[in-house]
Formats: structure tokens, sequence, C-alpha cells
């Protein structure tokens, strides 16, 4: 039996993670990204994007949807593009081999777009784009998923809860970042909820028959709402078309039609568009200006930048380690027997 | 005196809101720009941004804020960047200027950004990402404004309103698009609801005393709030950053603060992606795609494309001419004067 340190480091969970993830069937790179990809969200306190998902991730391989060996191939269709065909793959290789090469690219053309395609994707965006911004770069990024959203105006799924990722570069390195689903509360905090029985807010979720309830797993069965009405409908419909048909890849819709339901990540796409500011023609000034535009906004009563929670957890568990809920050690261990 | 027809065409109301600017010192071609960017919001029912706002315009021209004469220069500081530098007139000029090479090079390198800088701006975002649509590309747009919406958590004017605009081409040759404030209210409403003694709906924004209420002078003296709590307001504090930082442009603290109050637009710039799907390498198929796609959204009970309301009132436009409101045949009637 492997024996999981308490507390340990993300290097140390990525390695197990991605041990379990080879004992059901991934090879040795897939793995390798997906273990960085979960240990980053324990790391930042991100549980519904942490070992919660990784159940999931081996249901993928046993069902044969994933193919936990793909070899995710990059191509340049038009100066300003890059692609990664992920070869029915998990996300986070595609991106791995994808975000570095698109960083390289924007660098030349001022703006470039990554479309990762063929890819079965359930993490969170914010790796991604703060590997750009670490490069100094700004960094966007969307992805769809399965209906899980109603749409303004209507009572049912059709829209995935289709994140919104952006990045942008600190003068002292850091980087200021938020990924923000398009509903108005994450899948997995609504799963998390359900699996506690605890109540959601209001304005959540709709049942079944399209009547508003705080119950999660009413929700579950029923629809997701988006954030801010039909303002935050229209964000995910932007990204259903961009994630969708700009990257060339599916729907949610299409892809809550070919899922095999085995709980895994589902199939889809995601663009990332990164943005070199000093390649704008106004020199550098942008640094030092958005800064001074950042501390006046801290010097707001009340106010603070988006991930700076993410932030501080992650400097806890870089300086302490990370401690696993029982939950998540017990399911790991099962997965590593 | 100029005579006003009614109803009129959205052209003819595009020359009498050009004479008018002409008469206040504005030249032809700026002129003739800001004609045609209000004659387009009043065709399209949008009276916010219609003839609402030519006093403004006038204003900023008498003020001297203005270049009504400015000739903007476009540039392309990257491969796949153009800026326009306004030299401190208006937007839509600069628009006119900056859009249709923006499409051509996205053509060429499959995404591009267009910055826009040194000009003022209060119109919609719309007509410019539509006529990307129109092209058959897809059109994101972004700007900044004055200090008029409280950050996550504060209490105080911080952030612009922040619109965001995206247009996606249909297969019909007409276009789907979008263009929202990242606040709950648009500015232009709640002037209109101050200035008719209405109530607005809660959530819209707070007193000078950080407090709740539905009274539009209140909000103005106050502050407005994001769509959708901390979401939209990351929302406004990206597009600070890519229409401030980015593209090379005041934020909304600094052009406030620049602003000499004359109530005509403020100084701001604004970032204009275009991507062109045929370029991503995966075809065409997305046309027929997203198609299947909107038709699947619509034959859910309830919804619509976001849009569409403007699209009918366009079309009842183009056909019946438009009539204008006694307060607006008043203004337009004295500022021909």
């Amino acid at each position: 039996m492997t024996e999981i340190p308490d507390p340990l480091s993300p290097e140390a969970l990525a390695g197990l993670v991605a041990t379990a993830l080879v004992r059901h069937g991934a090879g040795d790179a897939q793995a390798a990204a997906v273990g960085r990809t979960v240990a980053a969200a324990e790391r930042d306190g991100a549980e519904s994007h942490g070992l919660f998902r990784l159940p999931g991730y081996v249901a993928s391989l046993r069902s044969g949807k994933v193919d936990g060996a793909a070899d995710p191939e990059l191509t340049s269709p038009a100066p300003a593009v890059l692609a990664v065909d992920a070869r029915l793959g998990f996300a986070p290789l595609a991106l791995e081999l994808g975000i570095p090469a698109l960083v390289e690219r924007a660098r030349e053309t001022g703006i470039a777009a990554l479309a990762v395609r063929n890819c079965f994707h359930f993490a969170a965006l914010w790796p991604e784009v703060e590997a750009i911004a670490e490069r100094g770069l700004v960094g966007l990024a969307m992805t769809a998923a399965t209906p899980m959203v109603a749409p303004a105006g209507g009572a049912k799924p059709f829209f995935g809860t289709n994140p919104l990722a952006f990045a942008f570069p600190r003068a002292d390195g850091s980087v200021m970042a938020f990924d923000q689903a398009s509903a108005a509360m994450a899948r997995g905090d609504i799963m998390i909820a359900a699996r506690d029985g605890a109540a959601v807010p209001e304005g959540v979720g709709i049942d079944p028959q399209g009547r508003p309830t705080t119950d999660p797993a009413a929700i579950l069965a029923g629809a997701q709402l988006p954030f801010g009405g039909y303002k935050g409908a229209s964000i995910a419909l932007m990204i259903e078309l961009l994630a969708g048909a700009v990257a060339g890849d599916l729907f949610s819709i299409e892809a809550g039609a070919v899922d095999n339901g085995d709980g895994g990540p589902p199939r889809g796409g995601e663009l990332v568009i990164a943005l070199d500011p000093d390649r704008f023609g106004h020199g550098t000034a942008w640094r030092g200006g958005s800064e001074a535009f950042l501390e006046q906004l801290l010097a707001i009563e009340g106010t603070r930048l988006p991930g700076s929670r993410r932030n501080v957890r992650r400097a806890q568990a870089l300086t302490q380690g990370i401690t696993l809920s029982p939950v998540n050690r017990a399911a790991l261990t099962d997965l590593l027997a």
C-alpha cells in the first residue's frame, strides 16, 4: 500500500495522483499532467477541482472514453492561431504543449489564439491563464461543457457552466487571475453541497419543473441558472460560440449527447487567447499604470483582488504542505491500492 | 430653420445630426461618423445612445475638449495588432477607419486586435462588432468610461459601466450581437429614469452613503452596482485592464480625473478583437453547426437571441422610417437652429 504523507507537497500529491492514474490505464505523460492539475487545485484550496475529480478521471479511463496514452499534436493553421489536437486525451497535457507555444507566438504577433480540440476537460482554467501571465502576457481562456445551465428565458439545461478565466501580470512577477463559471455557482460546488446535504443560495438553480429551489440535488436534476440573469446567459452563449464554433469543437449540447455518462470529464474544446501589451505600440508604461490602478482599487474599503484567497491558500500550501481531507485521503488511498 | 421629416430615414437622421455637429464646430468627417452612430441607435430603438447623447457631443465641441476636426491615424505596431490614434476626436470616425482594416488583418492572421486610443467615446459598441460579423468574422469589443460602478466589496464608484459587445455571423448574412454594460443597468437608462422621475429595480445601485436604493438620482450621486455581484465586477475589472492597460489608454479613474465635466463623452480607449473561424484549421463546418446550435436554443420555450429586439426595431425603422420623440425632435431642432 502506498503511504500518503501528511502534510504533503504539491509535487508529492501530483506524483501520487499520476501513479493512481497510471494504475488505471493512463500513460505517464497524460497522468503527470493531470496530476499537476489536480494537485494545483488542492494546493489552492479549490476543493471542487481537486481530488474530488479524481474518481471521474479514473472512470473515464476505465470506460475507455478517454485515451490515457494520447499524444497531443500542435499545429498552426494561421499566423496568429495555434491548435492542439488532444487526440481524445485529457486537457492538461494538451495545454502544457500549447500554452508555451501560444505565449511565444503572441510575443511575435501581439495577440494569438490557441484552440484545444478533441480533449476531455473538467479542470479549472486558471492554471493556463496564470501560465500566460507568469510569462508577462495577458491571458483569457474559456470552455464549454455539457448542458447544465438554462438559457435566458428558458427552464431547461442548455449551456455548460462555461467558465471564463482571465489573468494579468503584476509588476512583482505575481499574477492577478479570476476563473468564474457563467453559472451562478460552479457545478462542483453544487455537487459538494449535495454530497454534504447543504442548501445552496437562491438564484443558483431551478428544479426539473422550472421552480426556484435551494436544494442542490433538485438543481442537479433540474437546471443551474446563469449569474446575473440574461447578461450571464449572454456570456455563456458567447463562450459556446467561441470554444465551440470558433475553436472547432463541440457545443455543450453536442458534448452531452455523445457522453457515455461515466462521470468523467466531457468532450469539449477550449479557446485560449494571449495578448502581449508590449506589442500594442505604447511602450511599457502600462506596467506601472496598471499597478497604480490596482493599488487605487485596493485602497477602497472592503475590496480585494480576484484570486487573492487562492493566492493565500497557495502560499500556505507551499510553506506548510497540503493536508488532505479524510474523504480525499480515503479516495486516493483506494485508487492507489 | 431646418425641416425635420416625420418619419425620417436613418440616413436622413444621420445627415441632420451631422449638420448640427458641423454647426457647432465639428469637421465634416467627424460629424458624419457621429451622425451615423447616433442615427443607428435611434433606428435600433436604443434611446439612451441616440439623440439623447447629442447635447453631450455638442457640449464637448463647445468646451473644446474634443477636436471635432481630428484626422485619425491607423498604424500596425505588431503583425496581429492595429492601432488607431483618434487624435482627441470622437470614437466613431476612428472606428470606421480601424474596423475594415482589422477584419482584413484577422483574415490573414486568424485573430487580430484593434486598439483605439485618444478618443472620446460614449456610443454603443454593437455597431463595430456588427460590422465585423457582417463581414463573416466574430467580433468582441470593450471600453472603459469614468468611475460609476462600485467594485466588489466596495461602495465607491471606481469602474466605468464598461460594456462588452460580441457579434457572431449567421448563415443568412445577419448577425447575432449583444452589447451589455458590466453594470447592472446602463448609465444612460438610469439617466433617463431620473429625467422621467421613475424608480429603477433593486440591485442597480447604492446611494452616496452606500445604502441600496431604487432612486435613480441617488444612484447617479452614489454608485452603480455590477451585474451578478462579484462576477460582474470581475468582468468590469478585466475590461479596465484590456481597454486601459493593453490598448494603451486611460483607466476609468484616470478618465474621470481629466474630464472637464462638460457632459460630453469621456476620454478612453477601446479594444476590439476579430477572429476568423475559417482560419482555425477546421474548415467551414462551424457555420452549419452554429446555426443548428442557435436553432436548438430557440426551440426552448421562452428563449430568444440577444439583440433580437434590436433587430425587430431596426427592420421596422428601415421600412417605416424613424419617428422622433417630441423631446428629441425639439432638441435636434434647437441644435440645428
